[in-house]
This record gives C-alpha cells, sequence and structure tokens, in this order.
C-alpha cells in the first residue's frame, strides 16, 4: 500500500499543506470514514463546520476557508480536483501484466506498441495497430484495420468493429459496441432496403465510453466523438452524429443520425435527441428531455417538448394542478354563464 | 419426460387434489394449450367461468372455487404460484454439463466449490472463488477477487470487474456488466478529471439480474443489491446506489448515482430516478415516471414530474384535452372583456 | 476497387441513363462529395436545382426531373433506392474467410450448410445447424438446439440461447441477447418466485436486429419477429411478444410482455409500449411515446398518455404556456369575483 508524507502528497495534488508535513498519508476515503493516516475533503458549507471535528490525517479545504482544526488542512482552489488526484495516487488504475496472451487470437500484420496488454479470448482482426501501453481486456473483439492510440483501455467483451479509431488515453467500458451498422433503410414497397454503412466511428483522445454503450459507424465519412467527451452507460449514438470536445452524455441518453452536439455540453440521464439538429456549445439538457429542434450555445433546456429550464420547472409546477385548474375554468364558465344569461334576460326585462 | 401422478404433484405444489390422483401429468401449459396430460391453472373470474369445459388433466383453482368441473381440479390458495411450482417440475432450468471446460482460461488461485461448470471460452481472472454447483456460461469473464456463491448461474457474455461479489442461487442474464466504473468527474477548467471509483458492486442472495444491465462499482464502498431483487433487461444502476430486499426493476430503468430503493419497492419500465435520493419501501413507481425528489414509504407515484398516481391518471386525461381547455379560457376572456367594456361603458351612459 | 461503365450500373440500379453511358463510375457518395467518376442521387427540390452544377459521374434523380445538366443523369422512380442498389454494388458488405476455425469451440452433431463463416473463439452448443454462407464473428455465443437460415450473419458477441430460430438472410448485430428468459415472476409472500420461461424466440427472413437488443423468450410458445422487421440498437423486447412483418423499431424503445405489434408499424425512439396490448397495421408511434391503451390500424400517435399525432403537437405547444395560461385564469376570476361582488351587491342596491 502507498505511503506518502503530507508535504509530498500536497505537493502531488497542488495543495498548500498548514499542519505536520511529516504525517504519512496512506489513503483517501470520504470525510467520514477518514481516520488518521487518511486524506479527505470538505468544500460544501455543511461539510466544513464539521472539519474541526475530523479525525482525519489531513482534510483538503477551500482556500477561503478560515475556520480553525486540530487536523492539518490542505488548502487547494479546488478541494475535489485535488482530493480526486489523492485518489489517483492512493487507487492507482488496475493494470493486467504486459505482454500478448498466446489464448488471444491476433489476426495478420498486427502492430503493437511497447508494454501492450492483450488478454485472453480476445480477438484481434487483420491490421490492427495499437499503440503503447494499450490494453485489451478479455473478450473483446477488435475488427480489422481498427487503430487505437497509446495508453488506451478497453475493457471485456467490448466489440470495435472494422475500420474504426480509437484516440489515446481512452477507456471504453465492458461490453460496448463501436461501428456497428447505423439504421439506414430505404422504403421498397412494404419493405426496407438496407444503406450500407460505408464510414467508420472515430473517437479522438481523453475519451471515456461508458458500458454497453452503441455507436454506430456513418453512412459515409465518420461518426466522431472528439477528445475529453465522457459518456455514462447505454448511451446509444446514431450514425455520422458529431459530439464535441469535453461534453457529457449521462446513462441512456440517445442521439439520432447527423445531429451535431457541441463542445462541453451535457446531456442528462434519459435524455432523447432527434436527428439532423444542432446543440449549440455549453448548451445543456434535462434529463429524460425530448429535444426535437436545434438548441442555441449556452441553453439550459428540459422537458418534452425542450423548453428554457425555468420555463419547465414552472410547467411542472403546474401539471399537478391541471385538474384543479380545470374546475376554476368550469366554475367561471358557470359564473358568466350565469352573467351572460342575465345580460341576455335584461334585454326581455326592458 | 417428466411424468407425475395428480396426487404427488398436489403435494408438490402445495394443493388439495379433487378427482382422479392416478391420473398421470405429463406437462404443464396455459389454460387453452392444456389437453389430457397437461396440468393447468385458472384464477380469473374469465378463464374460471371455462373450467366446466377444459379439457385439461387437471386445472388448479383457487380454494373458493364453487363451480364443477368433468376434469380434476387442485385447491390452491395461490393458484398462480402452484402453476409455476409445476412448471418447474416440468420445465427444470436447463444444465450444462459440469467440469471446466479446456477451453476456459483459468487464473492462478481459481477456488471452486463442487459440481461446478465452467463453459469453453470462460474467462476468469486470479484469485476468484465460486461455490457449489455455480454454472458460468461460454464467454463470460470473471474479473480477479470476484466471489460468487453456491448455486449462482452466469450467462453467457456476462462481465464481472474485479473484486465484485455475487450471492448464492443467483441468476445473472447474458451480456450485463457488473463492476464498471461509475460515472464520476470532477471539472478541471473545461475538461473533466476521472474520480476514480473504488469501491465495488456487491449482490446478495437470490437475485435475478436481467440482460444488458449495467451495475456501477462504488466510488467508495459498495453498490449493493439486497436479497430477492429481480431487474429485468437494459437496467442501469449506477454507483453507490442500494436496493431493498425484493425489489422489482423493469426493463430500461435508470437508477442515478447515491440513490437508495427501499425493501419491495417496484420500479416500471423505463423509468427516470435521480440521484441521491430515497424511495421508501413498498412505493411503486410508475413507467418512465421521472423522479426527482425523495418517494416516502408505500407512495404510489408517476409522470414527470412525479405526482400521486391517481392525480396523475387525472392529469392524463386533461393533457389531450388542453387545446380546448385553451379556447374555453379565451372565450371565456372575451365574454369577460365584453362583460368589463359594457361595465366600463355604463358609468358613461349613466 | 469496383468499376462499371453509366450503362451497366443504370441497368443494375434499374435507372434510366441520360448522357454518357460509357462513362466509368467507380464509386457512390453524398452529392457533396461526388467528383467525376462517382455516382450520386439527388431527391429534394433543394438539392435538385443544384444538380446543373454538380460535377458528379452521374446524378441519380426522380422521372420528372425537368432541369438540364451538364452531367450524366439516370432517371428513377425511386432515386434514394436506386442510389442505395448502387452503394451495394461499390461497398459491398464485409464478409469474412470461409471455415471454421480452430479456435471455435463447436458442440456435437453440429450442422452447418456450405461456405459458411465461424470466426475464433465463437462458441456453438450441441445440436445447432446453420445454412449455407451463414456467418458468426468472434464471441459469439450460439446455444444449445439454435437453428439459423442461410445467409444470416451474427455479429460479434451475440448471445443466442438455447432452443431459438433465426431466418434467412437475416443480421443480427454486436452484442445482442435472444432469447434470455422473460420477466416473469408470481409473488410468494414478500419475495418474487420465478415462473420458467419454457418457450423460445423466432426471427424470420430479412430481419436486422440492431445492436445490444434483447429479445426475451416466451414463457410458453414463442417471442416472434416476422420477416422484414428492422430494430435499432438498445431495443427491448419483452416475452410473447409479436412483432408483424417490416415493422421498424428505433432506438432505445421497450416493449413489454405479451403485445402484438402490427406490420409495417414505426415505433419512433425510446418510445415504450406497455404489455398485453396490440398495435394496429401501418400504426406510427411518436418518440419517448407512452403507449398504456391498443392502438388502431394506420393510427399516429405521440405523447404520454398516447393521443393523435396531431392532438400532441397542439398540447406541445400549449405546455410551455402553461405559466401563462394559469395567469389568464386567474385574471379571469378576479373579474369574475369583481363582476359577482357588483352583482352581489346590486339587490341591495336596489
Amino acid at each position: 500500500m502507498a505511503e506518502i508524507s503530507l508535504t509530498d502528497l500536497g505537493g502531488l495534488i497542488g495543495g498548500e499543506v498548514a499542519g505536520d508535513g511529516t504525517t504519512l498519508i496512506r489513503t483517501a476515503a470520504a470525510f467520514d470514514a477518514a481516520d488518521a493516516d487518511t486524506i479527505t475533503f470538505a468544500d460544501t458549507a455543511k461539510v466544513l463546520k464539521r472539519v474541526s471535528a475530523s479525525k482525519a490525517g489531513a482534510v483538503i479545504v477551500p482556500r477561503d476557508f478560515s475556520g480553525s482544526a486540530e487536523t492539518n488542512l490542505v488548502y487547494s482552489d479546488h478541494p475535489r480536483l485535488a482530493f480526486a488526484r489523492a485518489l489517483h495516487f492512493f487507487f492507482p488504475s488496475r493494470k493486467p501484466a504486459t505482454g500478448i496472451s498466446p489464448r488471444a487470437s491476433i489476426g495478420e500484420n498486427f502492430e503493437a506498441g511497447q508494454d501492450v496488454s492483450i488478454g485472453p479470448l480476445v480477438c484481434i482482426g487483420d491490421n490492427v495497430a495499437v499503440g503503447h501501453r494499450v490494453v485489451i481486456y478479455p473478450g473483446a473483439v477488435i475488427g480489422a484495420g481498427v487503430i487505437i492510440g497509446d495508453d488506451t483501455v478497453i475493457y471485456p467483451n467490448v466489440v470495435i468493429i472494422d475500420g474504426c479509431r480509437i484516440g489515446c488515453r481512452s477507456i471504453i467500458h465492458a461490453g460496448t459496441v463501436i461501428g456497428s451498422d447505423g439504421y439506414g433503410f430505404v422504403p421498397d414497397g412494404e419493405t426496407h432496403f438496407k444503406i450500407p454503412q460505408t464510414g467508420i466511428v472515430q473517437i479522438d483522445d481523453d475519451v471515456e465510453i461508458g458500458a454497453l454503450n452503441t455507436i454506430d459507424r456513418a453512412t459515409f465519412g465518420r461518426t466522431w466523438i472528439k477528445s475529453g467527451v465522457k459518456t455514462d452507460n447505454q448511451v446509444h449514438i446514431g450514425h455520422n452524429v458529431i459530439i464535441g470536445e469535453n461534453s457529457l452524455v449521462v446513462a441512456q441518453v440517445g442521439i439520432a443520425g447527423s445531429t451535431g452536439i457541441g463542445r462541453h455540453v451535457t446531456l442528462a440521464g434519459q435524455a432523447g435527441i432527434a436527428g439532423h439538429i444542432q446543440i449549440g456549445d455549453n448548451a445543456i439538457i434535462g434529463p429524460q428531455a425530448g429535444v426535437t429542434r436545434s438548441v442555441a450555445e449556452g441553453q439550459v433546456v428540459s422537458g418534452t417538448p425542450e423548453m428554457p429550464h425555468r420555463l419547465w420547472l414552472k410547467v411542472c409546477r403546474i401539471m399537478p394542478r391541471l385538474p384543479e385548474i380545470k374546475k376554476r375554468i368550469e366554475r367561471l364558465e358557470v359564473m358568466a354563464n350565469k352573467s351572460a344569461g342575465k345580460d341576455a334576460q335584461k334585454p326581455q326585462n326592458r
């Protein structure tokens, strides 16, 4: 198990240590689970109040934290980020042994960088090239002509179909399918005639794709997931979709074909994005939203149909009151008819 | 093929036989498909009316069934349960041959109980322990340090990542991924810095997990599926979620991270449950519901936003009438303005 | 690379060539990517306007296109269909080498037609029969007794559980699970007792099933996907569902158990269809719709709850105006109460 002085750890995670820098830190944990050899963090008012009572070896706090504590503190501009860095130190990612398993099936003309790890029961097609330190876990199937960049990790039973390209330092979680045919048919009488999907999927650097995603190959050209994109589990990305840098796609989202997602967009869980539209940079789409029209840069929209998020919150408060509202209208109608009746009667009375 | 006297079968399924107990029963089938050697059941008014016309070898009926029939009857407190037991007798679960296939890839220090069945092209990591009579179908990948209890069945191409624990008599259907990384990132400027997911997934006894589920490992500690939980296909369960005993999670439900689901809860198909909330024991969440706040014990909620189910049904009846309601409001406004106009005019007329 | 004279290509795709039939065509591409050796198509007013400026080797246009062009034209009743045919010529589907890989695991009594291709790390159970030219990609697991018709393609890591039947010329995309147990339980006190799922899945001819679908085996009999059905990715089909000929099921749709879908139906993305209902022939169900009641032949419905699509569009326009509508009602109430107050006062005034 790793062991490090608080001074050294502070340097590693980019924080300023206040207290005993010689304290030995042996792990990182959540606030309430932190013992004397543990570093933890506090960045909300609620938790910061309790820092003074912490028995942790060190607590990472915001620069402007003014409280006192018996424990060591590490001041940071981004306590949560500093803590995540500490976690990487104490919990380095699992790395299987390097080498190519004799129980893997390797196609012709395989090019592999240094220190790759190809697990048992991996199947690699012809003319595949993988970079240095690439890890391919058991059961993954890599199609002919696929190219995978340095330091990328492919988890068990992932399928990457022929010709697709994966960048460097990317992670593809278990069971995900990259490069299956896009859903394209043209009517032929009552039947549907298949449109060949001639393109590929290109995934750039520092991308993380969740488990059991499906990312379809393009009809022409490429379906393109740009650098820094992170998808959660069970996401579906249709053919010719482009997702811009550093966008987040939460679980069970579906993006229909030919849609463009900008940079640093967030698509919340179970949202559905129609085909052939554009979601602007920094837009946020709410959970379960059904988005059928393009969304401008920086917009926050929710609901089905999509609308500004603040409006959606108001609509959400009114929805459960619709039965009451209907009754109020009925009451108004009774009053109005009564009043109109009187008005109607008036001429007769004259 | 199994063959059993009605008397013996009645004992086995916990029912009281009325008629010829020596009748040989050879299979179990739905009411309309039941022949002279078949046991079936009737538990709805509609079907019970037709029992007298049945040609089945025996019909399982409720204790209070007062009708007469030419066929044999089996009285039961729970006809459907008794019938399910009969199905288990006539259709015992498929069991592949025991033994460890020479075409499986087995890691170091593998501990296996008696009569296990490890299929071809299974990959088992180091330090894995599986109980008696465990079945692991072809293509499954079991990570290092995984522990699997007695009588559990792992279907083809399931992936269980390092360190996860599965209880006894559980069933994991094909293609499901257990223990992939939770979706956790912390902003680092424009990019997203990965939070290591240091925990595991723990699945207890008598759990059934559908096909192509994703159950993420915890950031710290465990994502925990307790005894008797049954999930349908394509369910997503985020990191640190806890699901209580005997809850049902229907197809395509998504549960975001750190949410707690109580005991004996039902989450209907395609529902989305937000993160960091609590769903109380025995609650029922309707199909496609979008639940963003905690739900108390025993509540039945539906819709987006979630609301009491009875209220949701009313809202559902009003929704398609919104255009009509809007017109009624416009009419009221015309009337009101006219009336206000008259009132406004009146002073002049005076 | 394929090369063909325009005259021959016109014959192949069923179009009438106008221009130089000796032009050699070497590929097919989208309108804006078409060069002098490329065939493309135009079938919308917007693109047809630009045909005269095209540098393509040939442009497929509708029969009634009256514009002139310097490039060659191919007149067709269905330009898009003709173009898809051209794509098939220039981009024939990838075919791996024929033969049975020595690294596949083949059960007893395997019957295979001519020119099959069984990849490495495929696992085939006992008593499996596959037709001529069947392709099974690496990592697929085919259960005991499964039957697969001529020319069907099974992509990597597909799982087909025991006893299921797949027709001819069908395509099953990667990671899909066919024949896992339906979700059937009967209450047994607080717990849920499993109902054995004794049936199979039957998939007929010319079906295409997307990646990571789950199609459950029937409780009794069969779950049945009829000829010409095309499903997109991540579709869930419950036990005993029947889908009629040539229906389209878009990504992330869920169909609950025992529901019948007619012929030539379209279920748009993320729609949820309740169990035990009927969707009539040629019906269209909108995206994210929640359908809880049967839908008649030819109906177009959307929304949750489902309603006629045109009505849904109106409701969608009103939903974001609910806060405004609520205010209008409040104003009416103020006016009505004022007016009623006056009326109430009037008698006193008399």
